[in-house]
């Protein structure tokens, strides 16, 4: 059903599909205290299920949240349509004239955990786009999911997007979700949107196509010849700005140098931060306290406080550590040597390569693009922050009057 | 070892890897004799397996083969290198400046089938866009790969491109192949040349994103309204002009009224042809000495000299029977009505569009790109014949002097 919506919703106009996102967003305001009840029976369920706070924020809405999410499909409105836009065109010597057009993916499946305005988000860029969406949620927001999907529909049937463009996989069954990894007939491309452990089933069980977002094992690497102001404030935005995110730094490499000379304006930083540090056995020696850094520290997130510290003798060292255990995310270098920084970036195999700045530029709305789909760790069809264009295709239109080979 | 290789192959100048490709186009062209010695044994093995004649054809070199592909290695040193390419740039109100930059994918992984020249070809464009190589031939023409590869690093010795960037899996096993579908760390793509089950293998099981070429089930529909010179004469082109390629016409659509016009004109033209038709029950009425179309001739490609034909008694009918039995490849309408042209350019999904034109233009050089690494049926990544920029994909580079957020 999404598939046949999808070919309609990819022929309307910009203007329909913009209508559509406001009369949805407009029946989700009219509807809160519906999402909320709802939202209600999910929280009830996570606080007896013993979720952690963090886990329980992610789930709970509010008034405010929901006018959030449904303002968020206004602004998705406001943006250029990517479908449509001639890429290029070429006539050739015979008379036939080529066109690439982008045109929607299709289908597109979405697989994510607690958060219930990812229904809502992924649905806005979805039809944004053209696209049809099949939604997977968390089961701990089921009720939530269930309600603001009914009403989008709801809204839909006023509509001339097709409210079959919008589906939703009504169980909590693991089964559900494995079964959308094959259904390469119907859908175009699946978008795992969650932490790790999804991320990887979805990547290593899927035939459908994916596109991975999300990990990111980030690194700072501090020069020999780095500034220490620069050195320190962009690690301590990169860690502590906001850790539980993806562009946030998990590992931090130092030039034994560099340490040799800053190591007492480092260490108070950390302090005054509460960093807790994991280190390498040379930086168990240097800084005071730290435990040493297990292969899971090294590899995995963070996502708090806490920082991998190691300890080098060489620019090179901290390119193979990051070829090691990076994520392919966002890696930084501080250093006032050019040619280090050309060296790094160049070597470095990632979406995102900073000199001198913090990793947590990585982001869409950051770098100006409105809405992000997610930030992607693949090379293939879309490398880093992902705006609309990464949710469309080309298709060759050719034009003739009877030419052959 | 390839991996490594990619990473200062990455960094070469545009001059070094042409130098680098000339040198092995030279070395080739000396050490002919060898080649021809390594294939002869692969054809020997052929005639007692009992290849069939397309087979060997395929299989087989000849000096001017040799020469061939000697001249295509100095023809991709000629084409614009995409690695380095600024795609795009801006500056954020901070001073942080954003440039995206086109580089190599890295590492990638070739499985094809008989044909050994595909063994220098894909290795010219890997280096060109400055990717590392791993070559997985097929079992019948392992020695001449074998012959080829070795020449080919023995070439790189004296290059700056080292001969770690060419790897060849020496094996006819089968299982040498399917580790190459898992290998997430050291390959960034995989790319099956070949036949629809080497394609579907690797699709189907691999891990490592696959670049998937190919298998074109390519459908012309002839309209209510189509003139019947174009009609009859891109049908024809399109299934016998190259009946084994992908962009050839497998099936026949035709409207009711149409035929009933213009029957006479098709089947002459059908019989000096020589096609066979293999129709539904109304085209088995209709066309002297068809046979019924069983589900594998809607489905699968003949690459001969047979059609299956189809008679609809309107457009949507064409379009609905594509979407059921395309693979996404090339379809084309023949009309003169422009509005039936947008809507079955609008609703059919697939790599290339036609509107009065023969399908068989849906290939790189017919197109002008030069080089062609295979004909993307897929939506991510690309889409419709790749150019030596489907090899490669952006990296975010970052300068700042201190930004954080």
């Amino acid at each position: 059903m999404a598939q046949k919506a999808s070919k309609f919703l990819g022929m309307l106009s910009t203007e329909k599909k913009n209508e559509a996102l406001h009369t949805i967003a407009d029946y989700l305001d009219q509807h809160t205290a519906a999402i909320l009840t709802a939202n209600e029976q999910d929280l009830q369920n996570g606080r007896q299920a013993g979720y952690d706070d963090a886990y329980m924020d992610r789930l709970s809405l509010s008034e405010s949240r929901v006018k959030e999410f449904a303002q968020g499909l206004r602004d998705v409105a406001k943006l250029e349509d990517p479908a449509g836009e001639i890429v290029s065109d070429w006539t050739l010597d015979n008379g036939l004239q080529v066109e690439t057009v982008r045109v929607p993916l299709g289908v597109i499946g979405m697989i994510y955990e607690a958060r219930p305005n990812v229904t809502v988000d992924a649905t806005g860029l979805a039809l944004k786009s053209g696209n049809a969406i099949v939604l997977k949620g968390g089961s701990s927001a089921i009720h939530s999911n269930r309600t603001i999907v009914r009403l989008m529909k709801e809204a839909l049937e006023n509509t001339e997007v097709s409210s079959d463009a919008v589906q939703f996989i009504d169980s909590t069954d693991r089964e559900a979700t494995e079964q959308l990894f094959t259904m390469k007939e119907h859908i175009d491309v699946l978008i795992p949107r969650g932490g790790g452990k999804l991320i990887s089933a979805v990547v290593n069980n899927a035939t459908v196509p994916v596109l991975e977002t999300g990990v990111g094992n980030c690194h700072i690497y501090i020069d020999k010849e780095a500034d220490v102001e620069k050195a320190i404030s962009i690690f301590i935005n990169a860690k502590t700005d906001r850790p539980a995110v993806c562009n946030a730094a998990e590992t931090l490499i130092i030039h034994s140098e560099w340490l040799a000379e800053n190591k007492e304006a480092l260490v108070s930083a950390l302090n005054e931060h509460s960093i807790t540090v994991y280190g390498c056995d040379r930086a168990v020696n240097e800084f005071p306290g730290a435990e040493k850094a297990t292969e899971d520290h090294w590899a995995n997130e963070f996502l708090s406080l806490d920082v991998a510290v190691k300890i080098v003798d060489e620019a090179a060292e901290a390119v193979e550590h990051i070829d090691t255990y990076g994520t392919k995310h966002s890696e930084a270098i501080v250093t006032e040597n050019a040619q280090t920084a050309a060296q790094f970036t160049g070597l470095v195999d990632a979406a995102a390569i900073y000199h001198n700045a913090s990793t947590r530029f990585t982001d869409g709305s950051a770098l100006g693009f409105g809405a992000e789909i997610g930030i992607s760790t693949q090379k293939l069809h879309a490398r880093g922050p992902m705006g609309l264009p990464a949710l469309t295709t080309v298709k060759y239109v050719m034009k003739g009057n009877g030419q052959v080979r």
